[in-house]
This record gives C-alpha cells, sequence and structure tokens, in this order.
C-alpha cells in the first residue's frame, strides 16, 4: 500500500454565493463537505488510480468526527490518530458567477507530546506494509518544525521510499533529512534556494540533501532534477479551470510512478497530464480520468540537461 | 418561564481576519463559535436580565450537537427539537483592522412533516408553563409559510402573550392571527405596509392585526404603536459598534417589561438602552451591563399622538 501522512487534516467546505462582496450579508445556496488536506486529496486521487492507500495524521473533535464519517465510505482506509482539540474547517466561498474563490483557513488544533507520540506510532507501524509514503501539507501548532525531517529519517531507517511535499522551515529541515523526493512549486522552491531559476534552484534543493527535486510551474509544467538527468514536461495547451488539488494530483502520480519504477520522463508526464486534469475537474482529489488519458500521450517531456 | 422559539437555529462562527479579499487566501487568526439564531439570542439576553427561559425550534446533525453542547452550560434551558437534517452554520468574517464584518448565511435544513408536527406538540406542552413566547427568524426550507400564524393562534389559544419578529410573507400572515406585539425595524415594516414614514406604517400594521407594533429605528431608536398611545423613544447619543443582535436585545427587553406589565414607556426605555449597550458589547446575546444602566435613565420617551 502507499501511506500519506496529513498533520493538519481539515473539514474542507465550499459556499456557492452569487458574489462575494466585503462588508455584505449573503445567502449562501449550496454547501458541500469533503475531507481535505493535500495527503488524503493525494490518498482519493492513489485510490482512483487503483492503488491501495492509507491515510494518517490528527482528526479530532466534532469536525473531526465529520471528516471520519466522511472518509469512511471511500477507498483509502481511515488510520488518523485522535487527538483531544478539533480538527479545522477550510472555507471556499465560490462566486457562482465567475468561479473566483475566496479561501479562509482556520489554523488547526494544537497537538499534545503525547498524541505526536501517537502519531510517530501509527506511522513505524503502517511503514511495515507501505511501498512508498508521503508527507504533505503544513504542521499544526505544538508539532515542532523538524517534524517531517523526523518522519523522513523514520521512512528511510525502514527501506520506504519518501516523497515530502510542504514548504517553509518544515522543508527547509525536511529535505536535510534526505528524502527521495520534494515537489515544491516555484515559490516555495525560490524561498528555500534563494535562486529564482527553477532549474538552478531544483539542483540546489537536490544538494541539500533531496534525492530528486520536481518543482511545479503552474500552467509551464513541472521541472526536476533526479538521479541521472534534468527534465522539464508541458502541458500540451494551456487550459482553464480552478487549480486547487493540481499540486495534490502531481503527488499521486509521482508516488505511483515510483512503485510503479516508471522512468522518469514517464513519471513527469503522469504527473503533469493529471495536474492538468485536475484543473479541469476543479476539486482537490479528483480529476476528469478523459481528460488524464487524452492528454498524457501529448505531454512534452524535454531533456534539459543541457541547459542545467 | 419566557418561551422562545428558533426554527432557524444555527451555529454562528466568527472568524477573525486581518482583511478580507475577494478571490484571495486568508488564515484565519481567530475562531469563535456560539449557539444562534434570533430566538437563542433573545433568550441568552432574557437570562441575563434574572429571566428563566426555555428555548425550542430545531437542532440536528453534528452542527446541531455542537450548537446544544454549546448551549448546555448556558441558563436557557433547551427544548430543541431533534431533526434528521443538519443545523446551519452562519460565518460573520470579522476585518481585525475595521472591525467590518462580512457575512455567510447557509440555507438551514429541510424540516419534514413529522418534525413540524413534534415542534408543535412540544410548543403547546410549553406553552403550559410560559409566561410569554417570542417567535423569531426566518423559516428554513419545508416549514410553510403560515407556520408563524398557526404558532400565534395556538399561543393566544393557551392565553399567553405572543410576540413575533419576522419578515416578508410569515410576518404578513403571522400579522393576521393577531398577535400581541410585532417588532420589525423600519424597512420590514415598510415592506408590509407599503408606507415609509414609520408612525404611519406602525399603525398600519396594527390595523392588520398586530396588538402592538414596536418598530425599531436604529441610531433613531424606536417607535411604537400601542393600545392607548403612540411614542418614540432615542436613545441619548449616538454610539460606534456592531449592530448585530441590537434587535434581539430590544425583543428581550419588550418580553421582560410585558411580564412585568410595565408601562409602555418604560418599555421602550429599556429597548432602546439594551439595544444601544448590545451595539456596544459587540456580539449578539451580549450587552454592556454598565452602559444599559447608565443609559436607561437618560433614554429620551416622547409621545407622538398628536403627530400620528
Amino acid at each position: 500500500m502507499i501511506l500519506t501522512v496529513t498533520l493538519n487534516t481539515a473539514l474542507d467546505i465550499t459556499y456557492q454565493v452569487p458574489a462575494l462582496t466585503p462588508h455584505a450579508t449573503h445567502r449562501v445556496t449550496e454547501v458541500a463537505e469533503r475531507p481535505g488536506g493535500k495527503g488524503l486529496n493525494v490518498a482519493r486521487v492513489l485510490a482512483a488510480l487503483g492503488h491501495d492507500t492509507v491515510v494518517t495524521g490528527f482528526a479530532g473533535g466534532p469536525v473531526g468526527a465529520v471528516l471520519r464519517d466522511l472518509l469512511a465510505p471511500l477507498p483509502p482506509r481511515d488510520a488518523l490518530v485522535p487527538i483531544a482539540g478539533a480538527t479545522r474547517r477550510t472555507i471556499a466561498v465560490v462566486d457562482h458567477a465567475t468561479g473566483d474563490t475566496t479561501q479562509l483557513n482556520e489554523p488547526g488544533p494544537t497537538i499534545t507530546a503525547d498524541e505526536w507520540a501517537a502519531l510517530l506510532a501509527t506511522f513505524d507501524r503502517l511503514l511495515g506494509e507501505a511501498r512508498a509514503v508521503a508527507l504533505c501539507g503544513s504542521l499544526p501548532p505544538g508539532v515542532h518544525v523538524g517534524a517531517y525531517a523526523e518522519l523522513v529519517r523514520r521512512a528511510r531507517a525502514a527501506g520506504v521510499p519518501v516523497l515530502l511535499d510542504t514548504s517553509g522551515e518544515p522543508l527547509r529541515r525536511g529535505i536535510a533529512a534526505r528524502p527521495d523526493l520534494v515537489k515544491p512549486n516555484a515559490d516555495e522552491l525560490a524561498q528555500l534556494t534563494g535562486a529564482r531559476e527553477p532549474l538552478r534552484a531544483a539542483r540546489d534543493a537536490r544538494r541539500r540533501g533531496a534525492g530528486a527535486v520536481v518543482a511545479s510551474l503552474g500552467a509551464e509544467g513541472m521541472v526536476a532534477a533526479v538521479p541521472g538527468g534534468v527534465w522539464q514536461a508541458v502541458p500540451p495547451a494551456p487550459v482553464r479551470g480552478n487549480p486547487t488539488g493540481a499540486g495534490d494530483s502531481a503527488v499521486a502520480a509521482l508516488l505511483a510512478g515510483l512503485v510503479g519504477e516508471q522512468p522518469w520522463p514517464e513519471r513527469l508526464a503522469h504527473a503533469v497530464a493529471l495536474a492538468t486534469a485536475t484543473v479541469l475537474a476543479g476539486a482537490a482529489g479528483e480529476f476528469d480520468r478523459a481528460a488524464y488519458e487524452e492528454l498524457l500521450p501529448r505531454v512534452l517531456v524535454r531533456d534539459r540537461a543541457a541547459a542545467a
């Protein structure tokens, strides 16, 4: 199975309104709720691709109970660790006419030392059956900034390939623990390395400890600095839609490629096609399957070793 | 005891953000939750004034469970009727710098015929011990537009004085059932009667069936067309603050004056002072007690019979 870790899970709530006007009162016309947090989205996409997936992380309080109830009928298996605090909500307010989204993210519950110890025990146990693990998203309050570094070390000690998808100081510390793969976006990569040019920044991130670096460049696709090569993969044409979750779908494709031992150009083509098909579907954890299959052979993957 | 009815209860959630910007992502810095809906706010103010209060209406689903958990330690007694649907949320997004509020209101669950029958049975039972009853707020989906008229008739049949605080067609139909008191704001009153001048509109609303009409005029206080008189009550000076809940506090004062058999000018002075003290406190169901006591003797109540 493939394991995903979401330390800051969320109940993702979407509101449809005619148009959001600051300081006015809005009648919400439609309410949707789904289990959220990057690792849960990744697991949902992996499950849709036919992979056995397990999710861990934290869930608690009434919102955590709703999240687990919504997760129960879905394919990813629930190995979330119960906490005393209450799982956070995120609210996406969608303007009905334009599709523009205003996002409100609660900070999340504070994790205690005992709860973190319980997560580590669960993680170690699940590593025993994992073929790969992804560590996804922000850290909730109370979890130390070196938490991902600690999880990376444990995964490596267990011989399980580990992908890290986070940002800021947790990414910086996590990379030093030598994960097999990191997937920052261009901004996160620039913040980490100080280099604005993505290829150069990706190679810099590898020197800091990442086995491979795949950076997402939005509409321009992805660049990858990996053992033995530097690649760029570009979607065949720009698409319009909701980019929420596109990065999570790319992570899912990269994990699938990792366990399937695909050559890197193939992995990147899948990641770009799946991310693009997610923009078209417009919801994190979902993708347009027909678009994915149609896009896949049309993704352009170029060897950039000469440029780097 | 005093009974308040809230058919469309809500979990009121308040988010603090630095400033709301449409189509941007916001990290919420502070989250607060409280039981909401007009009748619950009225009951909380009545309880703070020392009155024994009971709340009924509908609650269901995980959000309803949170609402009841938050209500449990508060003085108003919970006689909410369980429903299969989920109680709605309202989100107030407060700009931290200015205090300006953007409101997002979910529509509420659909009430079934059996649930409405259960509410009627609970209502009839509670009327047996009620000295007054307030019917507050909007109707949830599934409840017929004549619902308040039906509740007014039952209260009158039981000999319990009834206050109706709603708007639109439910107000129009409710008034025809002859409630003892209605408390529209100036807009609701104009919508009901077609008359823009509040004193004239208030007298018109009495002719339609309301025993007494108290209309709130915001910073200009209140006008009242009541048996034997027409009055206007004005706060001593304009105040700055959050007007949310000011109308609910006015309803609480009017109910307290009703069961205390206060003369009308005294009731109106209390209503204006309490509404103003609520603006200063800035949260529905709360008021600044020192401001209330300080304002009360300074509210100007004028006999407007000559003007009307």
